[in-house]
């Protein structure tokens, strides 16, 4: 299942709802629309089915995920119904919804789990790569607010002159924990999702100096999208293409099989004394040769950064400034 | 005002509550259930006072800020009312209520904006402050998720070797805002809290060699209460009394005077082109001495930590191991 947000209208607005590609991927179901019809279908009268659905699929993702596996099959009932009836407010043109973050995260962690992108890193900054990187699967903690979904723009931050892009995929937390063993991480893992981890370098650089990890340099923006692909259609996880494209030409290509740190190790190691919740954002960090720094060439105005992983789908967002 | 949150019995199990210090500062006035009973006396039927009450004061106390002034002005009614009416369920004794932290933010932020603490700091390091510390006020994130309240236990993680303090105040964020002024920021400091950032020394410094900023080293427990302050109630933010006690021997004494970056330094550089919440937390940092990595000493499992600040009052924390 692709899940998703989308805007629609109300009488209070754009709201957002939640989403799932149909199976021809071109059209979004509107899933408490379609629950609410479904529920219909099976003899449920149309107030109480609604009162249901929209609970079952409220705006926020990290509830519908907290439901596991039935929460899932309700989305499935619902795609399924949408099919035979695949008009608006069921279903919609992908072309013609907005969506937004699939999913506003509580927690955003973003890792440093690729070596290649380590060592290259470290380079530019003259410094050998830290033995403790080796010890353990280091990460930092974003701003989950700045999250930012598919088409929305990123705004160029007035404080910074050097913007970068970076290349990374994401897990999203499905059952929540705490002192998870590796062999079990497995079973949290809801699905994956793309991550842009834009970067002010320049500010970076200077906060990382202190030792308190970046802030201002990472948290006016992360792209997040397009969708989350449910787990059970990423058969193999460690061998998806990673491609990065500025205004359409290829600065970056990767492979998520180049991990160094999986995501078996790295949820035991966050989930260690700490909470891992549902509906968290764990970001792999940067492919090797993932990000303008590695490169030594970096974003203007105006550029739309596209990253594309296969079995996922396409991010794509513009910087202006 | 004084406003917490609290434990109470119900159908469902514990359940949290908002509360607030009535006059006297020795009972909790539950404030759906006086602000039920105050509607009631000015005409309102039980059902619709009620359905009023538990929304505006749900156990979120988010969005409780979010509600700004005309949010207040209701807790002032509810803790007038339950002055007349002194008893469970309207107002409990302080001394026999489980209070919990105070809010859980979105985004739980602490700086280093003490100089004293921070030259002490890094001299156990053998480093100079990086000159980029008299640039801007830096911080790090924290995992909102895992914020303890008063009296409650702290785990010490199993990964741990060396425990440790710190002695903080915090502001909490009430209207939300991006780009705030340094000249505006105080428009958007609702009230003041204790923070006590426990720190895992040993996994801390080795985070830090990597420079994503700490993350076990501090994740495991944030202690934060016993309440907040509004505002309105502290006449001098810049000059109160802080004292850290361990097993009631006193460890640390410091002045919030003796700060270098000021709140209204603070909200101007983090809300710089990112989102500033209601309800979000910033921690000042440790007061000069007010750890035990300046100190040379360091907790002991089962040590009880007590934070004081004039004004605010008291935080207990217990480690156990």
């Amino acid at each position: 299942m692709r899940l998703l947000r989308f805007l629609t209208e109300s009488p209070e607005g754009l709201v957002p709802r939640l989403g799932a590609l149909d199976p021809s991927g071109e059209r979004v179901v509107d899933l408490a629309a379609a629950y609410t019809r479904w529920l219909q279908s099976v003899g449920a009268d149309l107030q109480a089915a609604k009162q249901i659905a929209v609970h079952l699929f409220a705006e926020n993702m990290r509830d519908f995920i907290a439901l596991g596996p039935w929460g899932l099959e309700q989305a499935r009932a619902a795609v399924e119904f949408a099919a035979g009836s695949p008009d608006p407010p069921v279903s919609y043109p992908l072309d013609r919804v907005r969506l937004l973050a699939p999913v506003q995260p509580r927690v955003l962690r973003d890792c440093l789990a690729f070596e290649e992108h380590t060592k290259n890193a470290y380079a530019r900054l003259n410094l050998p790569v830290p033995p403790v990187w080796y010890e353990m699967p280091v990460y930092y903690k974003g701003n989950p607010l700045m999250v930012v979904g598919p088409d929305e723009d990123v705004r160029w931050p007035s404080y910074s002159e050097v913007m970068d892009y970076e290349l990374e995929i994401a897990i999203v937390i499905g059952p929540g924990g705490r002192d998870i063993p590796a062999a079990e991480a497995h079973r949290h893992i809801y699905g994956v999702t793309i991550l842009n981890d834009f970067s002010a370098r320049d500010v970076q650089a200077k906060e990382m100096a202190v030792g308190l990890g970046p802030a201002k340099g990472k948290d006016f923006a992360y792209g997040l999208g397009p969708w989350i692909v449910t787990i059970d259609e990423i058969p193999e996880l460690y061998n998806l293409e990673m491609v990065a494209r500025v205004n359409g030409e290829v600065w970056s290509r990767g492979n998520t099989g180049t991990i160094y740190w999986k995501f078996d190790r790295i949820i035991a190691h966050i989930s260690a004394a700490e909470i891992l919740a549902p509906g968290d954002v764990i970001g792999s960090g940067t492919v090797g040769g993932g990000c303008g720094l590695e490169l030594g060439r970096f974003l203007r105005p105006g550029d739309l950064v596209e990253l594309e992983v296969s079995g996922i789908g396409t991010l794509r967002n513009r910087v202006i400034r």
